[in-house]
């Protein structure tokens, strides 16, 4: 038997241990945006770094100003191997609203349905469950004879918050983290039987506006009619944002926008991707982006501005009749290309600030900033890796963007100098950030069996 | 002597008593929100009738199924005199923050000051000073020879909750209550030393709306750029709502908004009001509602739309990089003239659906609906009124609006058929609803002093 047909095998062996130590981890409150939860961060740190050690590597809990980060070596049997950089991260998104779980977040279940058996909670496919189908790889070959690569775990607990701690850490610890490549394990396939390389991250700039008027609340009986209302000019603002053909009026936000290459674009237009699914299985019809744009561009390869979160005022039951003092919105802005998001800041705070009546004040606070990324097609990793996916799944992988953003792809390019591959087994109906979000096992079981026959086909 | 001139004379010599009554009053802890303070309430009500029946009214206690009412009932001495029904309420706000009193809140003071003497303690003002400047009027009628004219008494214990038993009261005993008009003594001067007659009130509609879009949270890396943004579509509506000279965008508004008539125009111009200092209280200096329109106007006389709450998708600390399924907003209208609450509130919703997307829907709630009331200018009460407070105070009293609604007013309008003539001796810095609340001896003599001139020229 081959040594990768061991490791294989080892995988299909161990599952239901496997799937055991994926719930152990799902059930640890780590939600990284909320500071209530800052002992599910460091519980979730710890869980991690006691499971790498007994996976043979010399693994390690590391404190940042922010939630702890974990870091792992282990060496291949042979020396002569590439040294390969997975990165991962412990954090989850907030589960509220609570009350439209079908089970709570954190007691994960494995619940049957016709396409088979699944994985349920918060974090379980973002980024838990994928995060885990590494460390079972990396399990099986280390049970059946040792690892094929050189291999190095970056973990960490804040990438729901964009990563706050990570530039300084990278710093501070690039000489353990350079590697020949990086791998992430945070991306979609692009069906159930398909699987896909992720070569396309767009970037995300993360803004919050509060806008000032009077100096406290006011009834509106009295003030009504004289006083500014805060979230008038906020809403006024957000609707300047977009022209009528969706276009995003920040000047200079499309700088460093670029079309796709012909061949990229032409393999798009082939992909049986129905935008009518797509939109339909979340209850719309219309794609909502710029004019004239598909809606895979829509997602993967053009910029946008969203409103993530908006407050003001009273918002109980029943009415207040109040002008309230202040009102605040939570902006996004996904980047594409070679767009500057410190430039896209600036342009934004200016467009905000020019819009502001005499009376108002405006507040900023940044939750991050980070690039696009952009994998070459051509490169040698990437079609090792086609290839062994398209052994394990029988398809040949699709070649694809992502509209969400993995701003440490960005950072492993700009500090450690390495490129990174992008391998995912999430699908688009994970209910990631929502609701019941849930995995497959097929994601978990095959997502491992990707990773060991990858990783062999990187040692080659 | 006149007899008029033995009433005010009564009122001059009893005032230390009438002052001790006052107190007594205060004393009587009746907070009509909190259900720990209903014995005061009960016990409120039973002193108001026990007073009224000491000074010749027919009065009683009449239960509800919350707080009860006082109703009393008194024959002039002549027959052919007009039948006026009194208002007020015997409840009070909540004193809490019971720290910031000065003095316990139901143990009412007078207390020397350089503007003269004062009473403190929470109602004083907010009715129960007001409220009892109209009873000792009418005790110094009833001590001198009898009233002027047919007075029923309504003082209810629920004003400050919004009157939930009101409706059905005033219908199960619209035959006793129906008079030629109604008096409530619950406004303010114009200052210490102008009186006022309220003529005005701004009628007021409550709209809530949620806008929904996608059939749950979305993430806006997967979808961001593709998928409607609720937050987007509410901004846009309520962008549309005003135009740039601030006027208001929907279908009809404006009917039945009249001008004023040339001398209470020409009356407010002369007034001295400082608009600097009324928006400089709240940290303002820019009037923010309708070009070429005064802040009188604005808060007085002119329509509103504003927003009192917004709310969607992510509000906490941090970022979440979501799209929400829906957003929504809490909007409030003032109505003035003959505007029709149910046509604005048609209209707003049409708006609405015009400007939905073909994706989107909308869900409406009304908190409530009100048309604005006008007393007309051209009345004889009001000319008689305002020259009965002229001889008083040496002053021609304001023709004042009022930004806010008092429901009462709109109940006697539509269901009894009567016009209200609203008098009151309150001033801007009683800090009614605040700690500290106090009325002013001035406001106390003379507002009963006022009343005495008021009653006796409408019953000639």
């Amino acid at each position: 038997m081959a040594a990768l047909d061991k490791v294989l095998e080892q995988i299909d062996t161990n599952l239901e241990a496997a799937l055991g130590r994926l719930c152990k981890l799902v059930e640890i409150p780590s939600v990284s945006t909320d500071p209530a939860y800052a002992g599910g961060c460091k519980q979730a740190a710890e869980w991690m770094a006691a499971e790498l050690r007994s996976i043979g590597f010399d693994a390690s809990v590391r404190e940042t100003s922010g939630h702890p980060m974990v870091v792992g070596n282990a060496k291949a049997a042979r020396p002569d191997v590439p040294h390969l950089l997975f990165y991962g991260h412990y954090d989850v998104q907030p589960p509220d609203p609570l009350d439209l779980w079908e089970s709570p977040p954190f007691e994960p279940r494995i619940v049957e349905t016709e396409a088979g058996k699944r994985i349920t909670g918060r974090g379980v496919a973002d980024d838990k469950g994928q995060l885990m189908t590494f460390v079972e790889a990396c399990r099986a070959f280390h049970e059946t004879g040792g690892l094929p690569c050189h291999i190095t775990f970056l973990i960490e607990g804040e990438e729901e918050t964009s990563s706050p701690s990570l530039p300084d850490f990278l710093d501070k610890t690039k000489d353990e983290l350079k590697a020949d490549m990086a791998l992430v394990c945070d991306t979609l396939m692009w069906d159930r039987e398909t699987p896909a390389v992720t070569a396309m991250l767009r970037g995300l700039v993360l803004e919050e506006v509060v806008i000032h008027a009077a100096d406290r609340d006011l009834h509106s009986g009295m003030f009504g009619g004289a006083a500014i209302n805060p979230i008038h000019v906020l809403a006024r603002i957000i609707a300047g944002l977009h022209d009528e053909q969706g276009r995003i009026t920040l000047p200079g936000f499309y700088d460093g926008v670029r079309e796709l290459p012909d061949d990229v674009a032409s393999q798009w237009r082939e992909l049986p991707f129905d935008e009518s699914a797509f939109l339909g299985q979340v209850g719309l019809t219309i794609p909502a982006g710029e004019e004239g744009r598909s809606v895979l561009e829509m997602i993967w390869s053009r910029p946008t501005c969203d409103i993530n979160g908006i407050f003001g005022g009273y918002t109980g039951k029943g009415s207040k009749t109040v002008l309230p003092a202040q009102a605040s919105a939570k902006f996004s802005f996904r980047l594409v290309g070679s767009q500057d998001p410190r430039k896209i800041v600036q342009s934004f705070r200016a467009f905000v600030k020019e819009r502001l009546p005499a009376d108002c004040g405006a507040e900023f606070v940044s939750h991050g900033a980070s690039s696009a990324l952009q994998l070459p097609f051509s490169s040698e990793a990437l079609s090792r890796a086609s290839r062994a996916l398209q052994a394990e799944w029988g398809k040949e992988p699709v070649v694809a963007g992502c509209g969400g953003s993995i701003p440490i792809v960005g950072a492993f390019k700009r500090d450690l100098g390495m490129d990174t591959l992008m391998i995912g087994f999430g699908l688009e109906d994970d209910r990631v950030h929502s609701p019941n979000e849930k995995y497959e096992l097929s994601s978990f079981h095959k997502g491992a069996r990707s990773w060991a026959r990858v990783l062999n086909a990187l040692a080659l």
